[in-house]
């Protein structure tokens, strides 16, 4: 196998075996000749061109200084806030951009948008047996808030904008998108708060969006107004949440989580006003995900720069 | 007002206040001198040129006869079932085609597709604090068909295409919807019902549509689809539906009924496995309603054909 490039899949083994299949056939497909090695398998890390990075708590890779020769990490997750602090790397960092996790996405925001939209939590569990016509109003008439406008962020405004919702996109700087009023900085994120009946995050855990919906941000929401996290947990104030919960805001659905899975003690989990999902709404799919990992390992190959580098600079600053 | 063309505005109180402001504001913009008359009016029959139907037990106009120079009847609904065998009516019959209803009607099966699509009920109810993941398929992988190709049929359809399913539609006779499968005929319904995972049920209530969904039908669906019907109640045998849920079919969730409201000790209220909504799909909204009646009137007026016709051949037949 010399002559092949070398792929470190460090990533726990379920991860690893729900690429088994795909990224062989993803690097064949790339004309790419790799060999993948595993992370219990006795190798020279400098002889390791890249790695394939899925976080995990047990198979954590937290020191990548011995990488000599290392071409870069490629993230199987869009988030990489467990790794693009880390000093010890100094190879390109690639997230994952991938259209089957971008595709999830949409659905599952459009889904709960549309869910609460529509109010249909009180048809789904109505044991009093109550009849109350009285449509809601029209998606032109429901203003929703993304805040995030990176791809996830652009998918999903891009597709409620399209089920008809007056959509209202925040971002860090400035973005033109079709049929999305797009604000940006500080005045514009009070602005898209202010106006929304439904908020769904879709930031980057940063330092900067760390708790981003603290209390004085709750108190900008309109009163029934929903929250809606596919994002991070980290971006939430818990404590906060729960008392805007006891207060005004309508109701929460929340995806992600300081803690994964969601302690069974948590009061999230028995809060008439708050949903849990399991953290399915952005799963990576393996098939097109390998096609994304081995598109980027032929272009490193080849001299050309990686897709989707992360922007390390506010993690490292 | 001699000049200004008559029309007897034949609903129940409740719809005709809903129109009171639209409705002469609708006429104005189209440039109809007008003269409304509610039933509880004296007026001459024989002096009437339009009449705006909404249907209801209580204001039900059943004999045309009186009405010899009615230029047309123009319905406040999409379904004209209550009417379009009457063979007392022998000036035109128009459906609303209402831009809101359509878009109302796009909004809810969208949301509802979604919702089954992404399992939301156990998330939405979990006493159990189960913390499962494990992503639903993506909706290209996901078959739903939607029975009924008309003008919502149609815009379902679309929707559904747009946010990513794999659709296939059936009419009676052949239609060509960009992104949509199109199947027609017997062969054609058979292949439908038997492929799909959510079946939506958007036919018109004739008699070759009468309870559609029979205990054969049932038979074919896949174990676990899930039944959605905004169209009519008729178009479902409520016997065989309920011994479908007996066996594998696994939801049907419902806005229309044989009788509305649904009657509090029906069975379907209690049932785990189905979801009632009440008739809240297919909301006409005054505002843009108003529009299109009062463009019929006007096109009416000026020799031009009307909008939106119904063809009572089989109605009558």
């Amino acid at each position: 196998m010399s002559g092949a490039t070398r792929i470190l899949f460090a990533a726990k083994p379920e991860t690893r075996d729900a690429y088994r299949a795909h990224l062989p056939a993803a690097l064949a497909e790339a004309e790419v000749a790799a060999r993948i090695v595993a992370p219990e398998d006795d190798f020279d890390p400098a002889g390791i061109d890249w790695i394939v990075y899925g976080p995990s708590p047990a198979a954590a890779l937290s020191d990548f200084a011995p990488y000599v020769n290392l071409k870069g990490c490629l993230s199987l997750w869009a988030g990489v806030e467990g790794i693009e602090g880390n000093r010890t790397l100094t190879a390109p960092l690639a997230r994952m951009v991938d259209q089957g996790l971008t595709q999830g996405m949409v659905e599952w925001v459009t889904g709960h948008v549309l869910r609460h939209h529509l109010g249909m939590d009180a048809h789904i569990v109505n044991p009093d047996r109550r009849w109350t016509p009285g449509a809601p109003p029209l998606a032109h008439d429901r203003s929703v808030a993304v805040l995030g406008l990176g791809v996830l962020g652009t998918a999903a405004a891009r597709a409620l904008s399209g089920v008809g919702f007056d959509v209202t996109g925040w971002s860090r700087s400035a973005k033109d998108i079709d049929g999305v009023r797009a604000l940006h900085g500080a005045d514009g994120l009070e602005i898209a708060i202010r106006a929304a009946e439904i908020v769904v995050l879709l930031l980057p855990h940063t330092r900067s969006t760390e708790e981003l919906m603290n209390a004085d941000r709750f108190a900008l929401m309109r009163p029934g107004a929903v929250l809606i996290n596919p994002g991070r947990g980290a971006l939430v104030e818990e404590d906060a949440l729960l008392d805007a919960l006891e207060g005004g805001l309508g109701h929460a659905t929340l995806d992600t989580f300081r803690t994964e899975p969601l302690p069974r003690d948590h009061p999230f989990w028995a809060h008439p006003k708050v949903t849990v999902t399991p953290h399915i709404a952005s799963a990576t799919r393996p098939a097109s995900a390998a096609r994304v990992i081995a598109e980027n390992v032929r272009r490193g190959e080849a001299g050309l720069p990686l897709l989707h580098l992360v922007d390390r600079s506010e993690a490292l600053a």
